[in-house]
């Protein structure tokens, strides 16, 4: 049986999201089944930043469609980000070093059949509709996680 | 045997106590056994608002008592918090939603037997006294806790 | 087989640095096997105060060495930093309690055979050279650490 990797992002910023993504791009080189499960903060990498629903939704989640980032790229660092100086140095940093973007390795984790999970609780609590996120993307309970973490050979809390 | 998680919460932030609550709660719904080992700042999710004891308090342990979050309700948020504005936004979102608050989750989760575990040297530094959190409280080391996350079958640090 | 803990130290910051090295030594004191994978903001930790090489790299890595925290003391708290203040107040309230300091667990660990490893992605991205941080520090990729990680019966995100 294949070995599991089973990552829980629950933080929306670049360079966590960053790491998350090269370790499951990383176990799908080792032939590991790769499960991602996004809950709050970690469901703004997935947004595509050419759609935001407005109809069917309050003020309040209206605003938080708004203000909140909209895909990998716009996320800010959690760590020196110094309103947005570091990110650009960082990405910087990581062209000059020919280092994919965070978009590039979303899209890795996508092609090689890495399975995206987002929570149903936090998609309800932050307004935000199936749409307006990634296609692939599977709505789950916290009890599907908790399931599907228990068969894998390495969680982690990102 | 039953199958258990180990939750070692660090963060003394509102969305961050939510999720690991949200996990344990739904752990035990999965009929798992659950312990959560809270360090450095996860305590303050477990302190009672209405005891702050300052005998046998150094000053900067009673400054540390005054200016720290007391309780689940007063923890600020890890993103966009916005002096507070964020939170109140997320709370008017979970309230709209029905969504249990943080203290309704952590008293879920006292209810169903979720192991409260406190990190000793975290209590020592911090200043605080047992009294002043909730009583299911037991204090451990970090070795306890590590004995304890041997025998969990997901282990995570949020 | 001995029991072994798997630790990446994502974060920068001094009281998470304290958590993880605050387990390694109690795993150690278990007799357990320890392994630290230090990436991103991690490797701060690692870094030697009095070695910062500045030939070889461009002129935003030299940006980053010189602003970067300088090893285990400089680096900040991820809560109640208040610009330092909250940092010195904790590492009074350590003093007082004769908690060691982070230097004193990192130098613990290191004596103790915790296993250090670097992320050879950001090592390079960061545009740190192999001397100016700890000199046992074995360089490795995401997948050597993954493969290490399934061995492990404990794996961590901080």
């Amino acid at each position: 049986m294949k070995k599991k990797l089973s990552l829980l992002i629950f933080s929306g910023e670049y360079d966590k999201a960053l790491a998350g993504l090269i370790l499951a791009n990383s176990a799908k080189e080792l032939d590991m089944d790769v499960s991602m499960f996004f809950a709050f903060w970690g469901l703004l990498l997935l947004r595509d930043p050419t759609k935001n629903i407005s109809e069917d939704k309050s003020t309040l989640e209206k605003l938080m469609g708004v203000m909140a980032p909209k895909g990998a790229e716009e996320l800010p660092l959690s760590n020196m980000n110094f309103s947005g100086m570091g990110k650009k140095m960082l990405e910087a940093m990581m062209e000059k070093d020919d280092t994919p973007t965070l978009s590039n390795f979303l899209e890795g984790a996508r092609k090689k059949g890495v399975k995206f999970y987002g929570c149903k609780l936090s998609m309800n609590v932050m307004g935000f509709k199936k749409e307006e996120l990634i296609p692939e993307l599977e709505i789950i309970e916290a009890t599907d996680y908790l399931k599907d973490a228990l068969e894998s050979d390495i969680q982690l809390f990102i």
